[in-house]
């Protein structure tokens, strides 16, 4: 488990027509932002999100060529490879109002973006290498159950 | 980009049979909140949600005479014509668990609205007026990208 | 209203195969969290979400054998009958990126849950007995409106 004490808060709007997960970890990145947590609202003009499927050992992936609202932007910033690294799932509805989303794959185009990203003072929360995780790249062991 | 210390945290249930988006505004004008993050949970008795359609320049509003889980809440608090304005979207599902939400239209009305608003210390963040933006009142040009 | 300040933050992945709900109710006790916020991201093997149905006074349960992605985990933690208290909402989506959700039940299988929890340091937040609310453990209505 790791216990953290809030750094600083952020607020921005994305660029229009950025791909948002780009854009987030260029965020954290520029920012120099290890651990920390991300949300938002706001509307792209293309999705492309991510199911993971345990069987397939992979994300099963939709994309809809078309405008979207973002209804919540959820998402988490941790180490990946030594690097700042953002995990990111959204919550869209599509223009009948029907409810879509899942993982934040490249592909996500933009339209608004209105975002708070937290930054976090803690110890260093490290991703593991996909191969040792089914597929995924998840915090080590140590930061898992009740310890 | 706007940086931002945290000044204070309210949590709070919103009246019953209230407006959430009229609730919420006036949550953040009677407690002078000019920049801030809102997050929450809870059920509505109707709602009426937009999702922006950019060629038409406006929202194209859905609204459920029924009742609807609030999956969650989620939004933020800056300055428009100088005055606290919040932007909230919602991620919702109907009684038989199907999803539906968009950006908050007056219309919401609360069954239960259990929410966290957090107030930022920061410089001013305001919206630009709405035929500047496509329709939109967006935050203003300099708190986007990567100044 | 209840006015607050961050005490500290908790980041964690919460056990593979454990009870979503549970989990985060043993987390909050098991730190002794007893006012805060919570927030997610991840996967779960199995959902179970309600709908509340005020006519029936009571949450219709729609339960998934599934694989779903869990877009957004959002909720609170206050006290009941004296112990800290998780009331948390899901928004989901199935393999084929349909939206679903609601209020978490017992059932909700973690595959992952990558967790935020925020404690906050204020007055106590008691939910009045459910009889009292309309078949609801509701926050007590001084809690409530503008005082």
């Amino acid at each position: 488990m790791v216990k953290m004490k809030v750094k600083r808060v952020i607020m921005r709007r994305l660029p229009v027509g950025g791909d948002l997960l780009e854009e987030l970890n260029k965020l954290a990145r520029d920012e120099g932002i290890e651990l920390g947590e991300i949300s938002g609202i706001g509307a792209l003009r293309r999705a492309a999100v991510g199911i993971f499927v345990p069987e397939a050992r992979e994300y099963k992936v939709h994309t809809y060529d078309e405008q979207t609202e973002l209804c919540v932007l959820a998402g988490n910033v941790s180490l990946k490879d030594g690097e700042p690294f953002v995990h990111a799932h959204v919550s869209l509805t599509d223009t009948e109002g029907r409810g879509l989303g899942g993982h934040v794959m490249p592909g996500c185009e933009i339209f608004v973006a209105e975002v708070v990203v937290w930054e976090f003072e803690g110890p260093r929360l490290e991703r593991c290498p996909q191969e040792e995780c089914g597929g995924l790249a998840l915090w080590a062991a140590e930061n898992v159950g009740t310890e």
